[in-house]
């Protein structure tokens, strides 16, 4: 092997209705990139066939120009480490119990490494995005549910058998709204896409809405109540200023509990960052004061610090999955070595 | 240097009540210990000299017969890596941004590893307690607040700056009881010996007594509570289940964070297990479906799993702290390395 022979990772970011693949290099830069739709009508099989075809093409595309580091896999869901399954994919519909690692090790013949999706954003953004300074930070993903990741000394935080950084079903409201998890009152109930919507359908029925009056309750959408915040609808204002209290509460305790520097926000939700933000941050000040002891009001240090306590927006959009999901098979497995 | 030398640690046990210090072996074995009790009115010189004192102490009896790897000292209290200052100590009185590392120190003429109470409390139980066959595992100490330890792979989590596992500051009320870290509802309110007392008095003082009826309320402790509880005292029991409850509620957030195998219950309020931990499991397993999906009603493992999530009393009862201390030189620091 030549000294300077270029070396790459395949990323695969399996969602629920896109797949997307990439080849990239040590140093972040994509080098090839596939996209296509994950037509989850055609049943696992086809979305699998689909998934190794393109990953083989990549690798074809690069054989004799560049040295394949390995293959990482995101996708949504609860995976069991032990038995290396998707335990339940809710986008995923007849993916459940499914040794997908396994399977597409044998149809590659290669080992891949497989993650959750939300995971392997956090370890995007670790690497090249929001947290690119960061060895230790962790990621809240707002999207139909919340994800989360955890990433300490810069690998994935998994936990003893694969399933931590369900940052999601962080309680803020012990009797608050059941979640499907089992629980009631999960930071998910509250800051996801699909928790603005209810919020609004809420709003509405009880009667007390504004410009939320206008327009049907099928067609509301999170980006809708985000634009009507905009505009100064108070009752949307108030489902933003619940998001940015609850999605505080959650990260009060997070920097209580792991006291690390960064706190990334992404998501579709996170685009709403001017209109949660500020319910967000004052919460966060009055309920964790490891966050108030190290960061004033205008987010400098204070005593004497030169660093803060940071919470952030995301950097890399929807890439950030497919970035971690390249970057996986780069680090070495954090995997607890004996617990 | 011969092969077969013994290798020793000092640890120093400092409380606001307590000074303990002993010379512990690699094997965990306490070779010689000292017992004094820390004199708080005397002032803060005077406790450091008895310290430094015992520990020269210790170091000169071993001299020639051991080699001394390093000194650990616990000290209950908010520690800032970054300055290396006692923030915070309220069973120390002035003591508060105190550069007690470098005090120690400079009057022993060699490096020290300072370490907060309770995480020293959970490396050492860790090492040699409940946790002995983890590496990774987590401690709620239930005394007169509540304090927490994170162990991963084997070293205490200390975050970027030192301030890492505020168990006691997780958030299981978002309106409850203030908190005197100026948030409302943390599981120190409701899982404390401070908070048992609390809780009786108010019951008391709500008419809505039974046993607790007989005492005066200065009289009442934790220890009282729970006696009366065992005894049958409807109030005393809804009192412990409320403790129960309030650190399931914690319990269960760490499991969807951190997904550990371990969470260890030490402190003097946890001799009432028997009172708490029925509704600490209830509560548990309905906030927590990675507990639910790892641990059966019985404790046995579910969908074939031999391993289970664990929650258990501490083993060292209050030599945790000791052992944990005289553990700190033996492993490398776990302070990040960049962050």
């Amino acid at each position: 092997m030549a000294l300077n022979e270029m070396h790459y990772a395949i990323g695969v970011d399996l969602g629920g209705t896109n797949l997307r693949i990439a080849a990239v290099d040590e140093s972040g830069t994509i080098l090839a990139k596939t996209a296509l739709e994950t037509d989850v009508s055609r049943g696992r099989e086809y979305v699998v066939d689909e998934l190794c075809r393109a990953t083989e093409e990549l690798r074809a595309k690069f054989k004799g120009v560049g040295v394949l580091c390995g293959i990482g896999v995101g996708v949504p869901g609860l995976i069991d480490s032990e038995s290396g399954q998707l335990l339940e994919s809710p986008n995923l519909p007849g993916w459940s119990n499914y040794d997908v690692k396994g399977d597409i090790e044998r149809r590659l013949g290669t080992a891949v490494v497989l993650e959750n999706d939300a995971n392997a954003a956090a370890l995007g953004e670790q690497w090249l995005g929001a947290g690119r300074d960061c060895d230790s930070m962790c990621m809240y993903t707002l999207g139909t549910g919340v994800g989360g990741g955890v990433v300490l000394n810069g690998e994935i935080w998994r936990g003893w058998n694969g399933m931590a950084a369900e940052l999601g079903h962080c309680n803020v409201e012990p009797e608050g709204y059941p979640c499907k998890c089992g629980s009631h009152g999960c930071v998910e109930q509250y800051a996801s896409a699909t928790a603005v919507v209810r919020m609004a359908q809420e709003a509405r029925r009880g009667g007390n809405t504004t410009l939320l009056r206008s327009i049907g309750d099928s067609e509301i959408t999170a980006r809708l109540v985000f634009e009507y915040a905009t505009r100064g609808d108070v009752v949307a204002k108030e489902i933003f200023e619940r998001v940015g209290r609850s999605l505080g509460r959650a990260i009060a305790t997070m920097i209580n509990t792991l006291n690390l520097p960064l706190y990334v926000i992404g998501g579709g939700v996170s685009s709403a960052w001017d209109a949660f933000s500020p319910s967000m941050f004052d919460e966060v000040r009055k309920r964790s004061y490891i966050f108030a002891a190290t960061t004033s009001e205008d987010g400098k240090g204070v005593g004497g610090r030169k660093r803060v306590t940071l919470i952030t927006p995301a950097k890399l959009g929807g890439e950030g999955g497919l970035y971690g999901a390249a970057r996986l098979p780069m680090v070495r497995s954090s995997v607890m070595s004996k617990v």
